[in-house]
């Protein structure tokens, strides 16, 4: 039996956000990632695909999870996988729900980004929360969306433990949770993170890509802070400046 | 007068390091990076190949380089551009000389690069280096090729003013200038960064993506340096992990 048109017409719609939310489901690939998909008993597959011999090595996994799956060949792979090298495995992922803990984002460490574009910086921003321990990253609703296949990539698997909440931030940080929290915002003219004293329970503001922090969410900002710099640089990319703030937060008392 | 087949299929080459190479050329694209290009007074420009609109806007610093250009239309432009969205410029660039200054890396902070593969991580490394005032980053020759289009595009300019050098890194850390320096390697198990005393010269290794640094540098390195985790994640990101070293080095004394 081979892919069938209609089911790899199926498999594509799914790069697009309208079929995913329509569906309500997501594609993630690759050896590493479907098996963390596949051993985690908080997800639901709705398939998985797979070459035989990657089927040969998981059979374990594979019938824990008791889901529906089809051997396929590596040509075959190509027709549905977003990878410019496929990777054995493809699975069809239900959209994991998402529920805020107030007393949770009250006293740990959280993120919140404003107009996140690039979805490789999104997904990077993802693996840094999953390291630096960080639960909630809260996403104004035009950032990337998190199943964007090159998201779910570059997370290396941080979607399945880093829990991601669109909301109008504007909004939560006038009249909902956000006005509780210690706000933090990276931008131009901020102080020297390196020379404050950090909280350890936070929400850290990081902003688009180019444009930095919008002018409604700096107006909120309790605290503006910023990385030194030393060059002659504009700025840092986004991920690469949320990764110094994670680890000057969690390691600078 | 149109772009002739001739030249685009030369400006195409030069997305090939072997054409680079044989030409001893690169290219540059994008309203910002062409300008910083055509302002650096070291730089040689072979050809601007611009929009009238954008010539327009640029007038004087392309009279101050007195290059060679070319106007051309977005449509010409789309069949030589290196980007997903052409943005009004393109320069065929002279490849850089670099002459490196013992005095200069004996006393300053360096990087060196082992194996780093993704153009996009490279680049962001070079713009992390540019941020933080580090003039030279000594890389291994199996690092992705500096004048790779999408290098040039992630640096946001940085190639500019950092100092690009290979070399087969053993062996300069063996018998070369490497011998002489402080060194850092980033490492799982590596001793917690936020937790030394780091001086103000030395070089900082960093590891492929997926594998890390090398056996054969992890023997010569003198300090094993670890980012410490407090999530799930396996790693960071290679870019993202050189952000929060060369941080921690400029910023924690």
């Amino acid at each position: 039996m081979s892919l069938s048109k209609a089911n790899i017409k199926y498999l594509n719609s799914l790069k697009l956000k309208k079929f995913r939310l329509q569906h309500s489901k997501f594609t993630a690939e690759g050896d590493k990632i479907v098996k963390e998909v596949l051993e985690n008993p908080e997800v639901g597959v709705e398939k998985l695909y797979c070459t035989e011999a990657w089927h040969e090595d998981n059979q374990y996994i594979i019938q824990q999870k008791a889901c529906s799956f089809e051997i396929i060949t590596n040509n075959e792979l190509k027709k549905i996988s977003n990878l410019q090298t496929p990777n054995h495995a493809f699975a069809v992922v239900e959209q994991l729900t998402t529920e805020v803990e107030p007393s949770v984002v009250l006293n740990e460490l959280s993120l919140a980004l404003d107009k996140i574009q690039d979805p490789g910086n999104f997904g990077t921003i993802l693996r840094i929360a999953d390291w630096f321990g960080i639960q909630y990253v809260f996403c104004s609703r035009d950032c990337v969306d998190v199943y964007n296949p090159k998201v779910i990539q570059a997370t290396m698997g941080a979607f399945l433990r880093v829990k991601v909440v669109y909301t109008d931030l504007v909004d939560w940080m006038q009249t909902g949770l956000g006005q509780q929290l210690n706000t933090y915002g990276a931008m131009l003219g901020g102080r020297n993170l390196f020379e404050m004293s950090l909280p350890s329970s936070a929400c850290i503001f990081i902003g688009n890509e180019s444009k930095g922090l919008s002018q409604e969410i700096r107006n909120e900002i309790k605290h503006r802070i910023a990385i030194p710099a030393n060059g002659q640089a504009d700025s840092l990319n986004a991920a690469v400046a949320t990764g110094i703030i994670c680890a000057a937060f969690r390691n600078l008392k």
